[in-house]
Order: structure tokens, then C-alpha cells, then sequence
């Protein structure tokens, strides 16, 4: 609006919805865990994006009331029939092994096979992800239709893995801002071959931070991709006397599908990063959802433990466990679009606007109205029924400016965008009728 | 749950309804008023079953506003048409004679009579209850049919009553527990021939105290039988430095019939009283409701004035004065039943369980969540759908347990019923997951 | 109801609205503006009801961020068409001519004249009202069906007006009562001959003040006539540091017409104004609405401009900007009406009547219920329903008067109206059960 003033609304750059496709296809068929190769893999190709700092933390290492498990690696599986025919075979398919499954090697009757194989009896033709990160054992996962078809005879089986000490891995992305206060976005990176979830949320996270990294900033920002659980509370624990640095936080993850989205608040319930995600939800004409905070869902489970307590929620498009391709072979690249992981960029993009620009103003000044004619103000608006929405948006944020009311405040209030009534801030700050309140 | 874990929750005994039905059936036809023989031998019948202190305070005595007035007794009454035949006998009810009726003996026209009989011409075939404690007056209550029978001749009308001083009779029965902080259950014990009003009140705390004494609590418990407002005002004001102790109370009438449940909330409107019976009746699978607080009913008014602002609510099925039988010789003993004393007893006892054992609970693990697995806890559950549930509770648990909210404020948080979530609780306590917040 | 007591409602005087109606059509005709002469001869008008201090203010004063403008005055203005014949005549009315003209005389094609002329397409047989208080311009305003019909000729255009230094005019009518705290009635006097906007408000002031001046009252009233805008900032910056007295205000507008009532509430949102306001037309029978603060409309803009923040809401019949009669010659005296003034009176003469008497009481017999009875209270009452509903007031007074609730409090509490509340709470402080929480 006015080259002079300080606040610019940045728009997503075109076809970042597809640059976000691309790279979730690109680490989709990778097989992660919560330790071991996958893992490493997928940060090498995340830092061919953005600077990441890797960390390896050893087998053993004691996380609060956890600790850091052996690391998992897997080369082959399969399962051969009598006619030593791979009726199974890890290498078509990852979530076909089940995650952390040790290392096994012989001839099975079909009864005793049958106690390691993991179906979905109520969607016969989808193979179910599984894991027994914490329990060992070994399994398959595979479909109810192919199990049913399974000859009573005997099946050779083929792990070839290992479960060793060796060290968990995660990494960061850090942008540095003017302020020390910091902003935490956060998407796990265990799961093996399940495109929502969550090679869309490591994906958009990685772009983001791309973008970010061409702006100067208020806030700093942190981008932690680490295994869900146990990664994000071996992340508090070597940072626990940091975190309280976090003002705002977002878990991310299954941000590609066509459903919600929906936003799930923090345990505070009221903190800033809550109101912001309802703000920028409810003027982005989708049919999003906010939710309660619930002690269940992803690792805004750890960074709201009471110990922690941190603004942290959790943004997704369909919620975990409520869709039928949750943790299955049906979260793969068709259930996942670029429209829809452009709308989730957008979102975000949109919350980490409000997060750096929202600001307290003082109005210079507050006994009566400013004659705003004798600057130009209604001149420069014109007569349109834009221009009178302007105006009613100058007069609201003249008269609540009195450092009690934040810009967003002020757009809840009369129910306009942030960028918006935060453009109007800009237009009347450089006309010296509205200061920033700490220097007023 | 667990051998080891201090909470369990307490079944009624089985028949209870039927047995507080025999004590209300055995009361019913003692003629009380607001002092009198008819109290006392209503004390003695409730004493069969539990310890009561009896109090007998002089009539004169002085208490706040109000004055113990002097004692009713009656003995005969009765109305003789022109023929000597009896048309009306308190003997076959005492709702036949107006409380406190003065003694008469002679010959009135049918237009002096008029003026002593009390009907309901809207329900023409009951008998209404009356009172006159502090006009010196004497009335009979009859039917409206048998008023519009009546002849134009001279009838003969004997009141054998006295009014003199004496004493105001009330009871106490107290249990003690191992805080001196109190519970209260009061039950106003002055009227007559009224089965639900409140012949159900008195059968259900007596019985409800026999069973209290059967355990051990946290809190004492006290019971008080007493006139309505005279007897409530004299206990106050007999017991006006020691009502603080009061941390809960409950006023109980017209518990028997099928109506409600309803719950009056105290004055205070947000005492735990009100919340702790909200959550019970909420869990109680009838339509029960919770009304705002109101000065006017029973002796809740004086336990509920600002001067005292006890933390006390009503508790009834029907509310006084909504349902037909109100106050009138329809309030028998086939408008009251075993099955609704059971519902009531139920929904009674289940506060009481709330009150004896809600607790504010710390985690000792509270930065990230603590590993259940490791500690068998996910393996004691299982894996049912009342197990998920379990699981959840649990997280819950130990989510909020951080000081500042009660087990009960967790229940109510994931609309679980107390006893579910206490007994979750006790087994995490076990398991050194959750200390009382006291001693954390 | 006692005449010891203290309180008495008061009725509007008969015919209160008729009344009304004579003096807004008496000053309806004149030519007002912001500043002049039309303003000076509408308060000698008002002058001739109640004593006014007339308060002139020099062109150039500054006030806050404005400057009082020069003084307008019209004599004469019209438009002749080329046969030298008057078509649009400013002696018809005052709304032909855009307010603030500068003085022209001279000959204009049809083309030029019409950047001056203004109509309303979609009201075509209505004149709009136009000002240019600040840039200095010239106009007429006809009916756009007058517009269309006019010729391709040449026009002769005269406004005799004048543009100099001179002043600006408000007057303030002032009844002292017990009390430095002051209640703000203020309407504004600077629109022509339009009725409702603000010949209602003006005519409605004035007698109520009268009516006012006849009691002796616990607040002091001002009541204050200016010009909108500038005369509400000038009136400001001369009265800045006493402002602080004004406990409630009203602005009145537009109170003559069949719409609403409505109550704008104060940026405060929750003044005692605001509440009152709400209880009073919520008892008023009429379709009525509360709508929240907004930083436009009337002079409330000014008194609740963030440096003042006073509790001054503004009330109207229909609200400015959403009748199709808004700021046209459809505003005539057809458009309002004794019945509606009369309503509108009643309402604000009722907020007054709350704002004065509204009192918090301490109960004298707090602990337990006083004994009605005794007092011949409950006789006093009688047994109808009306007593019934008088008894139940009692009680909540004598329960809820322990100083944090008002009178105007529990009468929102249990529904009814302030007056009835109020001559009860009087009945009651006759009786010593209540008295004056700061006297207790």
C-alpha cells in the first residue's frame, strides 16, 4: 500500500504445493524407523534443501524417564512359499516388515507364521504399518485377502536385520531472527512408506524453511525433524533448559490429504500460537476445525507435558486415526495432492506472518479521533465499498491502539484478516498516528 | 483393580431402596409438626437403626430473628354433623387437622365452620396440608367434595390439642472421620402424614448413616434431623462458631417419587458441592437437572444465607411445588417407591464418594510422559476398546495432574465418572506415577 | 407503597410526547450547521424551556487535534433555469443546499453545473443531505428525478452565503444534584431540517431536562447541545480535566421514529450504563437491541476515544445509516411521532431514574432468614399472585443485599423491573432490614 511503511504480507511463491509433492515422492519409498539408516537417508536429502545440523545420540543415553533404544537397520526380508516362491518381499513395499522386527531366519508352519503376520480383516486389500519398537519380535504386515489365501503348508522366512547399539538421529534447521524468542515447528521422521504421514509434513517443513531463510525476521525460527516420541523427548532433554525460549509452536504432520484441516491447541488452550492457528484458519475459507487440547496424538504430547508445558499445537489436515488410510499401504502418493499441501503451506505460512508481525500500537493521538481529512487519509481510500471497510478499519485501530489491544486482537475484533488490518497498522504508523507501544 | 491401590468404590447394598421404603412406610403415619411428641417418636423409630444425639431446646429461647415457639401437641380432633356422626377424624389422617391448631370444643353453623376448612377446589378430591405455627388459629382440611356436601346445619367440632411451653426437638448422628472438616445431610422432620415430603428423606440418611458407619472416612460426616426453618435456624444457631467445619452439604427431601432428579446449587453457585453433584447426575443416566440457586424451599434458605454461605444445595426428584401430589394427602405412600429411594440413594452416596475422595495428584515424571510400558502398564490393560479408554484416562492423568486439577476435574475434562477415573489414579499412584499433591 | 420509604418511581408526565413533538417541529425549519446562526436560534428555542449557558468559541482555537473552522451563515440561495425561473429555491428547504457552500453567483451549462448537484439514483424522489465542512466547495442537493428532467441550458446559480471567522456554538444545561457526579445527556445541533436526525433528540433533551429540574436528584445532570464532532471534541478539550466527574452518558439521536429502540453500548462494554440501558429495555416491551461498541456513529466516538474511554453509550430508535428516510428529506415530521418521542422518553427517563436510585444494601439480619411474619410483612402482602411473586423478592433482597450486589443487580438476577425491585428494597429499609452497604 505504501512503499514506506514497514509491513509486507509475503505471498507463497507459485507452484510451491508441487515443490512440496516432489520432495515427499522423492523420500517416500526411504524406510525409516526411529533409528538407523532410513532416518540419516532422509535428513541427506532434506539438506539438500537447507542447512541442517545432524545429531547423533549413542544407544542408552537416559531422556527423562526414557532411553535411547539399540538402532534398527534392515537390508532384506521376505517370505517364500513351498515352492521357495517370495510371496512377500520388503523390497516391494517397506511397511511389509514390521518396524524393528529382529532378525530371523527359518522354516515356518503356516500356524506358527500366522502369529507374526499383522492384517486389517476390515479393509481385506490394504497392508497395515506396524512396529514393536520396545518389545522384540519380529512380523509381517500384509493383506487380510493375501493371508486368507495362504496355503497350509510350510513358508521360509527371511529377516535380515540387526539391532545393535548405535545412536538415534535428528536434526535441525535454525533461521536466525532479531530476537532470541523463538518459534518451533516440528514433524517427526519414523515413519517408513506413508505419504501423509509424514513424508508431507517433512516435506513442506523443508520448503518452508527454504523460504523463510530469504527473509529477515523478528523471531527466530527452529525446524526440528526428529522420530516421533522418542526423538522429540531425546530433543527436550539436551534442550531443557532452552525450550522456555519457545513463544510459539507447530506440530506438523499429515498436511497433503483433502480433509480438514484442523488445528489442535496447546495444553495452555490460550496461548498466542492458539488464537493465531483460529485466526488464520477461520479466514482461510476451508472447512477447518479448532480442537481441544487432548494428551494424545503426536510429540505435542511431550512438548505439553506439564514439566514442559510449551505453546505448542498441532496442525493437520485430516486427523490421526480418523481417516481409513491411517497407517496403512493407502497413505501413499494418490492420497496426497500439491493443491492440498499448497493450502497447508499456505496456512502455516500464513500463522508465521501473524507470529513475526503482530504487534501492540499506542494511537499518538487518543483524545478524540485524528483528523484523519487533513491527511490525506479518506483522500488516499477513495469512495468504494473497499474504501469504507478501510475506513472502518482505521477508526477500529485508532480507537483500540491504546497498547491493551494487539493488531490481531483488533482483527478479531472486527473479524478482517491479519495481513490486512496489519497493512492499515503499517499506513497509519507512517502517518505518526500510531507508535509501537513499548516505545510510546 | 488392585489389591494395593487406596481407592475403591462403594456398591449400595443390595434391597436398600426396599428397606429406606419400610422406614419411610413405618414413619409415615406419626403426626409431626414443628414440635411435639410426633417428632420425638420419629427420632425414636430412626433411632432403631442408628446413634442420635437428641436435642430438646425450651420454647422462648431466643435464636437470631426468631423465637422457639411453644410445643404442639394434639391427641383427638374431630368435626359431628347434626346427627353425632364423625365426618371428619384426625384419626384417619392427621392432614385432617390444620398444625398447630389451637384446642376448641363446641357448635358451629356450617358458615362459622366454612371458615376453619381448607379444600382445593382445583383437586377437589384431596385433602391439603396446612400450618398456622405463629397465628394462633385452628382449621380442618378436607376434600373440596366433601366441603360441597356439606349441609346447612349445625356441626359439633372438637380440637384436644395443646399449645404450651415446652421444648423444639432435633437430632444429630455423627460419624467421624479422620478430618474434622464436615459433610452435612439435613432433613427437615415436621411434617405429617407426607410419604415423599419427607417420610423419604428421613428413611434414606438414616439408612445411608447406618451404612457410612461401616467405613472409614476422610471426612465426618454429619446427619441432622430437624424441624424446617425453626430447626435449622436453632442448629445454626447452636452451632454458629463451628459451621465452618461444614465443607459440604446436602439439604434431602421428596427423594421417592419418579420425578427428576433435580439439584439446586448452593448460593455460592460454584462450591464443590455443585460441581461434584453436577458430575453425578451427569453419570446418572436420568433426566436429572441442575437448577441456580433460589432463596426460597427448604432449610437450605437459612444454611444459605449471607451471613453463613454455607457451600450446601437441595437435592429432591421432584421439585416442591411442581408436582400435583405436592402438600397434599397425595403424597402417600403409593406415590413413593423402592426402585426411585434406590436411584436417590445411589446418587446420594456417589457424591459422598466424591466428596470422601477427591484428590489433587502430582506426576513425578513431568517433562515428557513416562514410559507405561516398561512398568506393564499398557500390558495390565489389554487391548479392548474399554482398554483404549483406560489408556487415555490414564494419559489424562497424567497430563493434568500437575496441582491444579482434582481427579474430579479430570473426570469431568473427558466426561468419565469419577469412580472410573479415581480407580485409574490409585493404580498409577501405586505405580509411583502420581503422589498426592501435598506431599510432592 | 410506604410513604416513609424513601424511593419512588416517577411517571412521565401525561402528553410528554405530544410536547416533544411541538418543539421538534417548531425547530425543524431552521438552516443549522456546524457552525451560524441557525445553531443560536435553535438553543434560544430550547432556551425558552430550561436555563442554557451558551458557550461561543472563536474560528482557529485549537481543540486536541482539530481547529474550530470559520463560521458559516446563508441568506439565500437558488438555481433559475434559462427562463429565469427559480427551480431549486433554498426557502423550500434547507437541504438543497450542500452545507458549508461557498458563496457563488453566476451562469453554468448544465454539464458544469452538474459536478455540483448531488441526488440519490436509487431514491429518486428524495433529496439527500450533503456537507463539506473542510473542503471548500459549493453544491445543491434535488431529487434525481429533478435531476433527469433538466434541459440543456444555461443556468443561473446564486448561494449568498458567507465563510469567516467567527464562532462555534454549544450550549450545556447543568442540574446540580447531591452529588459532584455527573450524568451526560448530549445531542447533536448541527443537522438541518431533518426530524428525526436530530429534532427528536434536541426536543427530547430539552424536556426532560424540565421534567428533570422539578426533583431534587442524588447526581448532577448536564445536558449538552453542540454541533456533532467538532462541538463534541471542543466541548472535550474545554472540559478535560473534569470529564473524569461523568459516570454515565448518553448520546441521543433519531429517537422519534417506529424502529428499535437500540442501545449502542460504551467502549467500556461493561459500565453501569451498559447495563442499565440493557435492563431497561429489556422491561420496555419494545423489539429492542444491544449491539456492541463500534468507533462510529454519533459523539460517542469522541467521549469514548481511547484517552477518554467515558461510559457513554448511545441510544436510537432506528440506528443511523440503515433507514432508507437517513440523511435525506425523507427525515421530514412525517417520519417521527408523539407515540414513538413518548416511548423514547419513557426509556430514557427510566435509565435516569436507575441511574440515580440504584444503591448496594447490606442486609441487617444476615445470619439465617429475619422472621417476615412478625413484622407484618407477609400480611402487608396478601396472598395473590402478585404477592407471591413481592415475597419471592423479599427474599432475594434480603439474600443477595451483603453489599456486592446492587439493587439494579438482583432485579437482573431474578427478572423483574428496577422500579419494582427498588420500592421493595425501600419497603425493606423502612422495616431496618436493609440498609445502605456503606452506612453498615
Amino acid at each position: 500500500m505504501d512503499p514506506n511503511t514497514g509491513y509486507r504480507a509475503v505471498s507463497p511463491p507459485d507452484g510451491i504445493g508441487d515443490e512440496i509433492y516432489s520432495l515427499a515422492a522423492e523420500i517416500f519409498p526411504i524406510c525409516r524407523s526411529i533409528t538407523g539408516e532410513g532416518v540419516r537417508e532422509t535428513l541427506r536429502r532434506i539438506g539438500r534443501h537447507i542447512a541442517l545440523d545432524v545429531h547423533e545420540v549413542p544407544s542408552g543415553t537416559n531422556v527423562f524417564d526414557w532411553t535411547v533404544p539399540r538402532e534398527w537397520n534392515i537390508r532384506d526380508a521376505c517370505i517364500r512359499d513351498g515352492r521357495g516362491k517370495k510371496i512377500v518381499d520388503f523390497s516391494n513395499s517397506n511397511l511389509h516388515v514390521m518396524s524393528y522386527s529382529t532378525p530371523v531366519s527359518g522354516r515356518f508352519t503356516l500356524a506358527e507364521l500366522r502369529k507374526h503376520l499383522h492384517t486389517l480383516p476390515e479393509q481385506p486389500d490394504l497392508v497395515p504399518y506396524r512396529t514393536s519398537y520396545y518389545a522384540e519380535n519380529w512380523g509381517f504386515c500384509i493383506s487380510h485377502r493375501q493371508l486368507e489365501s495362504l496355503a497350509d503348508e510350510t513358508y521360509e522366512v527371511l529377516v535380515d536385520s540387526t539391532l545393535e547399539d548405535g545412536s538415534l538421529t535428528y536434526a535441525e534447521h535454525f533461521h536466525r531472527g532479531e530476537s532470541e524468542d523463538e518459534l518451533l515447528l516440528s514433524a517427526h521422521v519414523c515413519h517408513p512408506s506413508l505419504a501423509n504421514d509424514n513424508c508431507s509434513g517433512l516435506a513442506l517443513l523443508t520448503l518452508l524453511a527454504r523460504e523463510i531463510g530469504k527473509r529477515r525476521t523478528r523471531l527466530s525460527y527452529r525446524f526440528l525433524f526428529a522420530p516421533g516420541t522418542i526423538g522429540a523427548i531425546t530433543w527436550l532433554a539436551q534442550n531443557e533448559r532452552s525450550a522456555g525460549r519457545i513463544k510459539h509452536g507447530l506440530v506438523i504432520s499429515c498436511v497433503g490429504d483433502a480433509g480438514g484441516p484442523i488445528y489442535k491447541k496447546s495444553r495452555r488452550g490460550d496461548a498466542a500460537v492458539d488464537s493465531i492457528m483460529a485466526h488464520v484458519l477461520k479466514h482461510s475459507d476451508l472447512p477447518a476445525k479448532v480442537l481441544e487440547f487432548s494428551p494424545y496424538g503426536y510429540d505435542e504430547r511431550q512438548y505439553c507435558s506439564p514439566g514442559f508445558n510449551l505453546p505448542v499445537g498441532l496442525f493437520q489436515r485430516s486427523q490421526w486415526g480418523t481417516f481409513p488410510e491411517y497407517h496403512t499401504s493407502g497413505d501413499n502418493l494418490d492420497f496426497i495432492s500439491g493443491r492440498h499441501l499448497q493450502q497447508s503451506y499456505e496456512i502455516v505460512a500464513g500463522a508465521l506472518d501473524v507470529m513475526d508481525n503482530d504487534v501492540f500500537l499506542n494511537n499518538t493521538v487518543s483524545k478524540c479521533e485524528p483528523q484523519l481529512g487533513k491527511r490525506g487519509l479518506y483522500a488516499a481510500i477513495g469512495g468504494s465499498p473497499e474504501a469504507a471497510r478501510s475506513n472502518v478499519t482505521m477508526l477500529w485501530l485508532l480507537n483500540l491502539s491504546d497498547g491493551n489491544h494487539s493488531v490481531l486482537d483488533i482483527a478479531d475484533r472486527i473479524g478482517r484478516p491479519f495481513s490486512e488490518v496489519r497493512t492499515m497498522a503499517a499506513l497509519l504508523e507512517h502517518h505518526g498516528l500510531l507508535v509501537p507501544a513499548s516505545s510510546a
